[in-house]
């Protein structure tokens, strides 16, 4: 975390309420088979017509692809944030499954800044980042608690 | 969620404190590249060198990637739950990197059961799952909303 990185956002210039949208994704139905193949082999991940008999009523992206996805968008254009996206947690919900064809983007807002009081080089904002299809509908809500980089001193004034 | 699965537990034969554990995955450098490289493509997670001189001080998988990996022993092994394990959401926290070269098994808890009063068929099991390595140390805690299956009613002596 010792790099400065002129076109990323410090801790210290993030304020409660600052708004972030990134670009869009297109999901389909290869790329979700692809995803619960390797890490979620459940039948309504994997095959369209075993998943209309399930709670899914149709195939649906396994969670975490949706968290997945979500993080791509976040590190690629959503949260440009000095030290990268270092998550140390948080909570997760997905109040609407993830489709084919879905095109899905995320909206973020900080909710929370904590600088550390041990660490002076970092702290924590929390971001609440809402991952939305094309619809409008939210198929995610994460309130994550991410480690941010602090400014380094030698890019203050001397006299802060 | 109509099929019977009579090798799966259903909501009305889980306990708070019943515990399960999954079998071991051994994750290395190339997994934790070709998941950064799809899903968080950060250096800390892409390229050994560069990530030395990063909070992680050396490579280590994306959180995305230790919950993937969660959740795919937990599918095969871990929880054997009727209807498969569909999670409502839940809180997740990193408390250590997953390294090249771990081996990771995952043992969870039943912590509390919640049948639905809306949904007869169905209701939530919380359940902790911890992902620990070769060292006993805890690299994810997820707490789980799972939506579990009840017992049919087929399935129940004609008298309950």
């Amino acid at each position: 975390m010792s790099n400065t990185q002129p076109d990323r956002i410090y801790l210290d210039e993030l304020h409660v309420g600052q708004r972030f949208s990134s670009r869009s994704h297109v999901i389909d139905e290869v790329q979700i088979k692809a995803f619960a193949a390797q890490f979620d082999p459940q039948p309504f991940h994997l095959d369209a017509a075993a998943a209309t008999h399930t709670l899914f009523k149709g195939l649906a992206a396994s969670g975490w692809h949706t968290a997945a996805i979500t993080m791509r968008l976040n590190v690629e254009s959503g949260l440009p944030f000095a030290g990268g996206l270092i998550g140390a947690g948080g909570e997760i919900g997905w109040p609407a499954p993830t489709r084919p064809g879905d095109s899905l983007h995320v909206e973020s807002e900080v909710v929370e800044i904590i600088p550390s009081r041990s660490k002076p080089d970092r702290g924590i904002a929390v971001v609440v980042s809402r991952t939305i299809n094309q619809h409008g509908e939210v198929v995610q809500i994460l309130k994550a608690k991410l480690v941010v980089a602090r400014k380094p001193v030698e890019e203050m004034t001397p006299w802060n």
